[in-house]
This record gives structure tokens, C-alpha cells and sequence, in this order.
């Protein structure tokens, strides 16, 4: 049984079965025109989208529905949590194959609706169309923060430190491991990993996008700037550093590699440092801190749900070419999306 | 030179070169994780998301790239439109695929641009992604309007007048000469239609909002309910009275049928009036209006920028299978997407 076989109103009647009950604040919900929301006072709103492309950031052949779903939330919760925002609200536009399995329809939407209600983000409207594409979401989030708490990617100074949360090169690893599931088994031979029992694997598959973390950032302003790193390390420290107009160092020893993904990738002849700063899929918090404020980055960190591990620190702009180094080298650069 | 010779990053800053300087509301704005954005004192907002995908909703084949910017933002001013709203930003989601030339990109920004500058709506922030796939367009908007002014479908009671904003059938009859010129040209012969000559062709590609008429109607609480006619007039009448709980009975003659376009489908064989009612692409609003308002309308309708038809009436919801008629047979349905 295919999309084909249901008009676009059924679909949408199946996408809202999995959503919580609408919010005081949603004046006119799912069905009108448009949705209709009460704005909430004395905060700023805090918006973006992203987007999820079959082939492109996920595989169908090894992504189940329910993680696409997921990831297609998380990926802008991450970036919500970067601005210290707390998530409010979404809208999900997906276009669908004709022949794609209404089953999978469902599992994306309940991927999608357990992922919203534990950020207690409510889903107000979405669009659905036919393509003769591949498979794409697109999500809209608004979040909201006090406007002088949001977190900026411009605000760092040389002297500040570099902190991570989380840990990284889990989910390429994880992305990596699946790929060779899936062939291997394609091909009829026994894979060299069991999938279950992967945090790697888990970590690709579905992100913990760091709202918590972030907002607690936001809240205390503790953070000089922030970003996510949704395109790999490098690449964040990079865009950090040129928005904030300073250089920065980063210490290759200190950095929190995912020991699963550093055994993972070793095995397979790859530098895993090079690896674990390059590769994306890292729904992490990359966070500037001034020296003096470090009591209360550890109040933070008390009361925080993940670790946040210091890994180098901002530095003037140097007259060399390349701004960014990691243990002494210019550091080679993340994942570029059309080059 | 297509977008492959480019980062994201530079075109980020092609579609910018578009963009009016960003307004005082912009707290942060391209360039960051999100936007930030000061929120509008005592109104409410309003929240859409609609999408086109070439081959779907146009077709690159015949439909220039500025039109396609245009159309993509077009669709959901539409939808704010018939809600009452005032457009205000907007998010704008593209997937192109990888020979997709860089002038296109750039002339779909201009599009877009152009139609958002003449409604101040702020581009405040979007997502570039590669795609296997065809190119797709997903733009997000938000308007503001007072709470108690928001337009729905479901206010319409029996006894209330149907009107249509402009004029119906334009936009098929336009798409048809169109594909007909394409594809005459295409086998080398001569096109029936001059194309710079036709209201219809310019209807398709440059669909009006018609957010003047819409946001008047909101503000002087005239209209029962609205919605826009993406879908076609039938699909329109069906969804309001559904929404609404009422029947609806439609007078034929008095449809604002595009001359063209009843000149294009007889020409062709094909009854204009069914044509009219039944394709889709008409971004006009259809509004249920309480007899003992006339008056008032009549002033909404001195300051519009378009003229309103009076095409029937709201009934009590009738025993029959189909509550809506149009010279007393049922009415066929629209477009549906999936099925």
C-alpha cells in the first residue's frame, strides 16, 4: 500500500494521529489555510529550516522511517539549541515518491511526534506534495529565547576557551558501519558488526539535539558564542572564528572522539582524529567561554545532560592563511555541500 | 556554470545580493545557526509552508526561472492572504540537483525577491541542499494579524453569499498554451498562441496575491469565511462548506470565467466552465459573507484592487451525497495531489 492510495487530506489525517493534543497557544491549527498562534511575551522568536534528502543525508536502504523522521526534527533542533532557544513549534513539508509505503509514511511521522514531544514542540501545519524525486523533508522550527540571551557564532575573543559537548566522529562511524551492513549483507556475506549493539550507530541514526545544554547556555550567558556542528569540527571552528574575527587552536589529544568510533576507524586504516573532525552528522555544541567565566560554565555543567570537554581556544587573527589549527597544523575542512 | 562550481556558502551570498537591507525587527539574520526576530506587539501569527517541485507544479521546460521564484513565494502569500494576514518573513528551502545553472539560481532569487520586496515581507533565513532529484522549493511564511481578525474556513452559516476575488480559469488556460507552445515549437512548428500577448500565460507564471483584498476583509470583519483557490474553485467550495458545516449552491453564469480562457478551452473542445471550476493555479480567494453586511463589503470592495462576483449562496447542509451544486448537478471535485 503506496502514498498513491490515499488523497492528500487522509495522509494528513494519518500524520496528525501521532501528534500530542494542540497547545492553548494554537489558535488555528492543521486544516485552514494557515496555522494561527499566539506569540509569547517579552521573547524574541528564533527560526530556521532544514532540510533531509534521500540519498543525500540519509539512506532509505539502511535509515529506518522512524530515525528519518527524527533526524529531520533534530537536525533544527540542534541549530534551535545552538541559538539557546527554546523549540515552540514546527511545520513539516514532505514530498513524497508515488510509490512510497504509506507504512513508512506513518513511521516518519511518529519518529518525527516523539521527537517534538519530548522538546514539548508542537507541529502546526506542514504541507505534502507528490515528486518524482526522491523522498525529502523540510522543516521549519521556531523557538523562542529573551532577546539578549541568544547565542551567537560572532561573539568570541581571543582568549577565549573552545568546549565541545557530547562527543564526536560517533555518528560518521555509525554512518559507516551501516553502509557496510547493508552491503555486506547485500551481497550475502556476514557483517562485520552487530547493529544493536552500536552507540555509534545510534548516534547516526538518531541525534540528541543539545536543547537543554544550549538554553541553560543562553539563560546564564555563559557563552561568548555558539554553533552546531552539523557539517563536522573543522568546519565549525572555522565559520565560528571567521564570524567572530579571531583565530582559535584546537588540542588533537583533548578532543572527546567517540572511543567506539576511534577503534572503528583505526581498524579500517583511517586516521581517526582527521575523521572524527571532518565528517558531519555531529549534533553537537561547539561554545566559546571567557577565562573568567569559568565558575559558572561549571554551575552549567552540573546541571547540564551531557559533558562538555574543553578543546582548545580562540586566538588572534593570525597574518597566515589559514586561521584555524589543530596540534600546530592548518586544519583541512568539513563537508562542503555543492563543491 | 552550474551550482556544483559553488560552495553553499557562495551561493548563499548570490540569493543575499537579492534581498532589500534587512528591516529593524531582524535581530540576527542570514549567516547564524537561526534567525532571531522581535516578535509584533498584540498580534497574532500566522504560519504556512507550501512547496514546488518541478515536473509537479511547473515545469522548467516552459516556465522561465524568475516565475518559479515567484510562483514558490506566490503559493503562500496566497495562504496568508486568506487568513487576513499582513506577510511579514519568510524561510526559503531549496533542493537543486547538480547541473543546475548558477544564472537559473540566481534569477529564481530575483523572482522571489521582487515579489517579497513589493508585499515587505524579509527573507530572514533558508536551506540549500543537492538532490538527486528534480528542483523543489519549500518557502515558509509568517504574517501577523489581530487575533480576533484571522479568517477561517468554518465561519460560513446558510443563508451567507459565496464571492470570488479577480477572475477563474486564467491560469489552466495558461498552462495549456504553455506546454502547447513548448511542445509546437519543440517538433519545429509554429505556436498557435503569441505568448507575450496572454493575460492567461501571465496568470500562470505571475500569480497576484491577493493580500490587499484579504487583509481589508480581516480588518473590517466582513467576511464569514475565506480560503484560497489553489486547488480550484470546486475544491474550494467543497472545503469551506465542509469546514463550515453548510452546503453551497453555485449559479454558473455568474462565474468570473478569464474571457481568454473561455475563448482557450472552447477552441480546445473542452467546457469552459468545467475547466474553470475544476483545474487548479486561480491564487484567488473564495469569501462566505453575511447578507447584512453588504454594505460593509461594498467598501472593502471600493478600496480593493480587484473586483469581487458574487457566484452563490450557503445552504443548510442538504440529506443528498453532494452538498455543493453548481446550477443545480453536483459539483466534481479538483485536484487532488496523491490520489
Amino acid at each position: 500500500v503506496t502514498v498513491s492510495d490515499f488523497s492528500e487530506r487522509d495522509l494528513i489525517a494519518r500524520f496528525q494521529r501521532h501528534l500530542a493534543p494542540p497547545p492553548d497557544w494554537l489558535l488555528v491549527g492543521i486544516g485552514d489555510d494557515a496555522a494561527v498562534v499566539e506569540t509569547e511575551r517579552n521573547r524574541a522568536e528564533v527560526l530556521t529550516v532544514d532540510g533531509v534528502v534521500d540519498g543525500i543525508h540519509f539512506d532509505r536502504a539502511f535509515v529506518p522511517p522512524d530515525a528519518i523522521g527524527h533526524r529531520a526534527l533534530a537536525v533544527n533542533l540542534s541549530d534551535l539549541a545552538a541559538m539557546g532557544a527554546k523549540p515552540r513549534l514546527a511545520l513539516v513539508a514532505m514530498a513524497l515518491p508515488a510509490e512510497f509505503p504509506v507504512g513508512d509514511f506513518d513511521a516518519i511521522a511518529c519518529g518525527l511526534a516523539t521527537l517534538a514531544s519530548t522538546y514539548g514542540l508542537h507541529v502546526v501545519g506542514g504541507n505534502l506534495t507528490r515528486t518524482p524525486g526522491p523522498l525529502s523533508i523540510d522543516v521549519t522550527v521556531v523557538g523562542t529565547v529573551k532577546p539578549r540571551q541568544a547565542l551567537r557564532r560572532s561573539g568570541a575573543r581571543a582568549g577565549d576557551d573552545l568546549y565541545v559537548t557530547g562527543s564526536i566522529g560517533g555518528a560518521a562511524a555509525g554512518l559507516e558501519m551501516l553502509r557496510d551492513f547493508a552491503n555486506t549483507t547485500a551481497t550475502g556475506g556476514r557483517a562485520a558488526v552487530s547493529l544493536g549493539d552500536s552507540s555509534c550507530v545510534a548516534r547516526y541514526l538518531r541525534p540528541d539535539p543539545r536543547v537543554r545544554i544550549g538554553t541553560l547556555l543562553g539563560r546564564n550567558r555563559v557563552a561568548s558564542a555558539c554553533m552546531d556542528l552539523s557539517d563536522g569540527l573543522a568546519d565549525a571552528v572555522r565559520q565560528l572564528a571567521a564570524a567572530s574575527g579571531v583565530g582559535a587552536r584546537l588540542d588533537g589529544a583533548a578532543l572527546p572522539i567517540e572511543p567506539a568510533a576511534r577503534d572503528w576507524f583505526a581498524s579500517r586504516g583511517v586516521d581517526p582524529l582527521t575523521a572524527a573532525v571532518t565528517r558531519g552528522d555531529d549534533y553537537e555544541l561547539l561554545i566559546a567561554v571567557r577565562p573568567r567565566l569559568k565558575r559558572q560554565l561549571a554551575a552549567v555543567i552540573r546541571h547540564a545532560d551531557v559533558p562538555l570537554t574543553r578543546v582548545g581556544v580562540c586566538t588572534p587573527l593570525p597574518h597566515a592563511e589559514d586561521p584555524v589549527t589543530i596540534d600546530g597544523q592548518p586544519m583541512s575542512s568539513g563537508y562542503s555541500h555543492f563543491r
